[in-house]
């Protein structure tokens, strides 16, 4: 497929240090006319799946023919192995380590690669940054217009893993937990509509959606329906569920960290007795 | 105009998730072309006087003909209306929330629309991320070339806050706030040369500048000119009066946050012992 | 030489003002084909050497006939000069104070001029932000093809400092520093393998390394060969000793900060006694 000479950029590198700098110039110097745009660098240190929810929320906004460099890489260096994977019309290199798991989830077609090819690596090859040495430069190449077939041979084993699923439990309730917490503190649950039709179909019956000490009895389409400082549920932009106070940080003022467990019971008054 | 395919972006978004990455890919999915710079991501949640501050001394510097995103949007999903303004040969798409205003207040032409040509949209569109929906996708296609006018209808009761100015009091002295502290700790206030001609002309008289628990009395051209740890005024790249401290930075040692007050008197010794 | 069009930045201007957008718009308007690219804008504010290590590791990575850009500079607006240097293929822009002294240090041919052509300055200059007024108009001529004899003379008394290079003390141990901290919390070290060709060489003999309270015994050529929170030497991407904790941060795991002493003492259990 026709490449438009894009790469992005989804990493853990941070933006203080000069790694993603030095990556920068190795797909510039492999590919001149490469068109480098950042995903973000803020993935959490060593955070898989930080890094899988952020790929696999952005990829797809991308033009077909796409390259992603995906790298949060705590195996750098050991046994693990470097991957090309086509996703439909995007291309990802990555550490073959679960981070492009989530693509791969929403994906109807797949296929792999190890990269073994090392001519194409940056020499010699350092045992700690190989986004600079291994995988820019097939990005770069990638890019380009290079075959994938070239960088090696298709495998079937890569490692892949569930993203956390919420639960029934033996009281009926939905149990998720919080996937992520953004940058204005709301709290990004792992509900999606599917799991909870009734709740986030056209007027919803009366519910209650548990977290920390919090109860909250109200869904809204948008932050600016509720009150000042109010806490409310709300389906955001990735298609989750949500719990956010408006002009407000739900994480905050709620007292919430990621991976806090959310219950949903559907029903009112009688419910709310026990 | 012509137009370079230059599109700015100024949001609140942050730095750490993907939202500026997905917006991206937005963009350049509808302009292959495009080029994106980033002025910031760090406006402060949901502070559309900060975005305001932070548009209207960057705009400027770039050529004609470039497309200016501004989303710091905490109406999102409301009412609220998106706008594309075209001030000078600067094009601006941004919500209806007064984000532009300081924009406006140096502009000689200023026409704004209501964009409402939702056939631009990326559909379906969601109620919590109109930069990607919304605003990324009328900018892409203003970089490539369409008319403003197919975007929408002029309106002429578009949002427009005055930014604080400073004051003459009862004493005589000039009453200023301190409008955004830089990176730097600096305190860049909302008082201008022309607000202060005799401080901030040539030779200025004895003046004293009161901010916090601290008397200031020196204004320099630059900072190295104050000795390591000296408390001084001087006139800023944004053509502000600012508070700094050489090499230190002013807020932390001088205790002083963002909307403080700050006092010019004229007159030297006499006036110091009131 | 060829220009691929490309300015770098590495600047300690922050990601969160406005200032690295003001700048890339002077650049796009003298040079409107020019490619910006970051190296960081994170560098500590006034921290000339921490702006030299991260220029240092990261230019020559770029495709020969870049221009990079480096602005930390606590000096701006008094008699420092600004200048210009062509080392090997690439050119850099900067103030006079030593801030590309590693990279001068690492070439083999070095052309330092003091720019002096104050035509090609964007007027009038401010005393405050010569980044945008001074920098980036010469970076994005020079990017564009303008011979480097024409913004001014050569010199060759501009400033340049040595990097803190280890030493032997009086006990034998090799002292050095830890020269910077990175997003990992790893411990970068002044120390290279020239340093201690024995310890970095194959199979190396007994050694301890002594930082803090913490003595390291063990030297590993990636960070996945620790076990998680196993603290342990290694030589990292940029040539120097890194003390590093699998899946943890060191400097936060052992309590250093930059500018700690490092002692590394050759010699197994006889050393281990005193």
């Amino acid at each position: 497929m026709a490449r438009p000479h894009i790469v992005t950029l989804t990493t853990d590198f941070g933006l203080v240090d000069h790694f993603a700098g030095a990556l920068r110039g190795v797909l510039l110097d492999v590919f001149p006319e490469v068109r480098i745009v950042d995903i973000t660098h803020a993935i959490q240190a060593y955070d898989v799946l930080d890094g899988a929810l952020a790929i696999s929320e952005s990829y797809k906004y991308f033009p077909g023919g796409s390259v992603h460099m995906v790298v949060v890489d705590p195996g750098v260096g050991s046994e693990r192995r470097p991957i090309l994977a086509t996703v439909g019309e995007h291309y990802f290199v990555a550490p073959d380590n679960g981070v492009l798991s989530l693509v791969y989830a929403q994906a109807e077609s797949v296929l792999v690669r190890e990269i073994t090819s090392s001519h194409y690596f940056r020499q010699p090859v350092s045992s700690t940054f190989h986004g600079r040495d291994v995988f820019a430069p097939v990005a770069a190449n990638l890019a380009k217009g290079v075959d994938p077939a070239k960088f090696g041979e298709e495998i079937t084993d890569y490692v892949r893993f569930a993203a956390p699923k919420p639960k029934t439990a033996a009281d009926g309730s939905l149990r998720g937990i919080v996937l992520k917490i953004d940058r204005y503190g709301n709290l990004i649950t792992n509900i999606r509509a599917s799991d909870a039709p009734q709740l986030l179909g056209n007027d919803p019956p009366p519910f209650r959606i548990v977290i920390g000490k919090t109860e909250i009895t109200e869904i809204y389409s948008h932050y600016a329906q509720a009150a000042p400082g109010e806490a409310f549920a709300v389906v955001g932009s990735m298609g989750f569920l949500e719990i956010s106070v408006n002009r407000g940080a739900a994480a905050k003022q709620l007292g919430i960290v990621k991976g806090a467990e959310v219950a949903v019971r559907m029903g009112g008054a009688a419910a709310a007795g026990s």
